[in-house]
């Protein structure tokens, strides 16, 4: 049986997203929100009802990450049946300030791997978590019925549930989240007082490089400032591999090499798709007429060869109206798209 | 008219591309490669003879950064009449090195923004240059004609020429490719250690920012060390931010905002599509089963819809047969997009 009714505190984007995606899966969801107009907006895209709930079975707190601890001391004290989670995307200090509350057995911490650069009620889709990794942050002392209560919910919503402790977690984004968006962002500011004729060298791999950085300034600062003690640490080993490579460029290849060794082999950890291992991909290269509907005649051709696209990727190219797109299919069926969509009059190749 | 025959020393992925490329343009090219097997293959593929050459208007260097400057001095001694230019990635040490050799005014230096994470003549393709930006770097004591014909042969095979100096070459690509190379190696070297589960929680932000740190090491050698001084100043920039988010992160919200704001303002300063100031592009999310044909279905519908496609990206999902598409379009096209899609039965939204 899905925990039901779900009370919403919060009508952003994340809140009215899982309002939205609960409701679809027939949950009966409240929303409440400290902004009148937000939980109007929710109501009116179909999020759920504003009227008052006596005894939810489960309150998500999805307010932004300063107000979260006190929000989910007023929910515990409020409804003392109810199990309550939080989305904020830093963890233990929360979960420690929690843990001498009153009720904070019945406290589970989540963090749903999902966002957008867009922000607020009218930005929320239903769909946002779906395929998403969900943290879920149990602990000794909370309760199971809580625990799986959680669960369920991101399992509701289309995500993946990943159960690990509030520590764990914090480190974890820290490596895989935080110090990444600090290296954009360090990156993106070396650009300035670069001439235009310097910029205009820039290619795509600058481009995906920076792209993080040009996220909300204020959230960074909280969610930096929030797991500062994790992502200082990964900042530090950061540092110490600048180090070398400023001291071994130009004078020690081989130290340089092992570095970049050490770069190259971490891009080999992420996992690919669908959480399973990389799958041996091959690029598929095609020119493109920048024209309204070339790229959907192409992808339509690139269908009818039956094979299956992984990915796509358009280069974006200088002072031309023409393209460059990459196809990433399986390996073994890169020829095979090759002969079809050169049978279709592309010029393509692998 | 343009310049013909072209000789051009060295069939690896660029040399071949080129070669390709001027073949179609109408150029009588003939090839070398101290590799017997590189020329039959960029023979068999239709990029040029192998038959020596008398009198070459221009010889195009295409071999490895270390051989580059004997190979340019071979050519101005042998080829007493012909313009010499080469495709290396770093130019300065190189002009020097040059400018002291007897014939060099005929020299000419070159840097097609171009490559690909293949390597050899079997991964040569004559559209490689389409659209990329091409630096010339022309200077004092070049010859007026020969700097023309680069540019030329840059035009010929569809790059953008951008004539610059050499010194300001190699500071622009210190900035735009070179340190984004080394920060996205750093972000991806930190992932070593990590237990899986901390992996799981990768988002599309992490293989955005670590992608490039796949590409060959024994190359990327090559290339750092060639620019050690331009790289190692900026990267000496980096470190001053790097130890200032250090140091502010949890104890300074301000000065973190700083180099945040920093990185932010810095992606507004990428040249965007075909050189072009960046036009206020909007996202419309879909939903897509990750079914053959399913993208296709979609980009065809896109088509139909009239909206021209400015990019796309394909978020990989953890766990299940589904992917969320982003299509960027101009923001002012973006609702009409939703609905005909909508329309269609796709779940949009903008």
């Amino acid at each position: 049986m899905s925990p039901s009714p779900v009370l919403v505190l919060g009508c952003g984007l994340i809140g009215t997203s899982l309002a939205l995606a609960l409701t679809e899966a027939g949950v009966e969801v409240h929303l409440d929100d400290i902004l009148e107009s937000n939980v109007e907006l929710a109501v009116a895209r179909g999020a759920g009802t504003a009227d008052p709930v006596d005894a939810p079975a489960v309150v998500v707190v999805a307010v932004p990450p300063t107000e979260v601890a006190a929000c989910v001391a007023l929910a515990l004290e409020t409804w003392p049946d109810a199990t309550v989670t939080d989305v904020a995307s830093v963890k233990a200090t929360l979960q420690n300030k929690i843990a001498a509350l009153p009720g904070n057995e019945r406290y589970v911490g989540s963090h749903p791997m999902a966002g957008s650069e867009r922000s607020g009620p009218m930005a929320a889709y239903a769909r946002l978590f779906e395929g998403r990794p969900w943290a879920v942050t149990s602990r000794a002392g909370a309760d199971a019925a809580s625990i799986a209560r959680v669960v369920e919910i991101a399992e509701l919503v289309g995500a993946v549930p990943l159960e690990m402790d509030a520590e764990a977690h914090d480190r974890a984004v820290a490596v895989v989240s935080h110090v990444p968006h600090v290296l954009a962002v360090l990156t993106a500011a070396r650009l300035h007082g670069a001439p235009q004729d310097h910029l205009a060298l820039s290619g795509p791999g600058l481009r995906d490089v920076t792209r993080i950085a040009g996220s909300d300034i204020a959230l960074w600062q909280e969610i930096l400032g929030a797991n500062a003690t994790e992502v200082r640490a990964v900042l530090e080993q950061v540092r110490g591999d600048l180090d070398r490579v400023i001291d071994s460029i130009g004078t020690d290849t081989d130290r340089l090499g092992d570095v970049l060794q050490s770069g190259q082999d971490g891009t080999k950890l992420i996992p690919g798709k669908h959480g399973e291992e990389v799958a041996a991909l091959a690029t598929v290269f095609v020119s493109v007429p920048d024209e309204p509907g070339e790229l959907s005649r192409l992808m339509a051709h690139t269908g009818e060869s039956g094979v299956n696209i992984e990915d796509i990727r358009i280069d974006h190219e200088l002072g031309r109206r023409v393209g460059q797109v990459e196809i990433a299919v399986v390996a073994a069926q890169a020829a095979r798209l090759v002969e079809a969509l050169t049978a279709r009059g592309w010029s393509a190749y692998s």
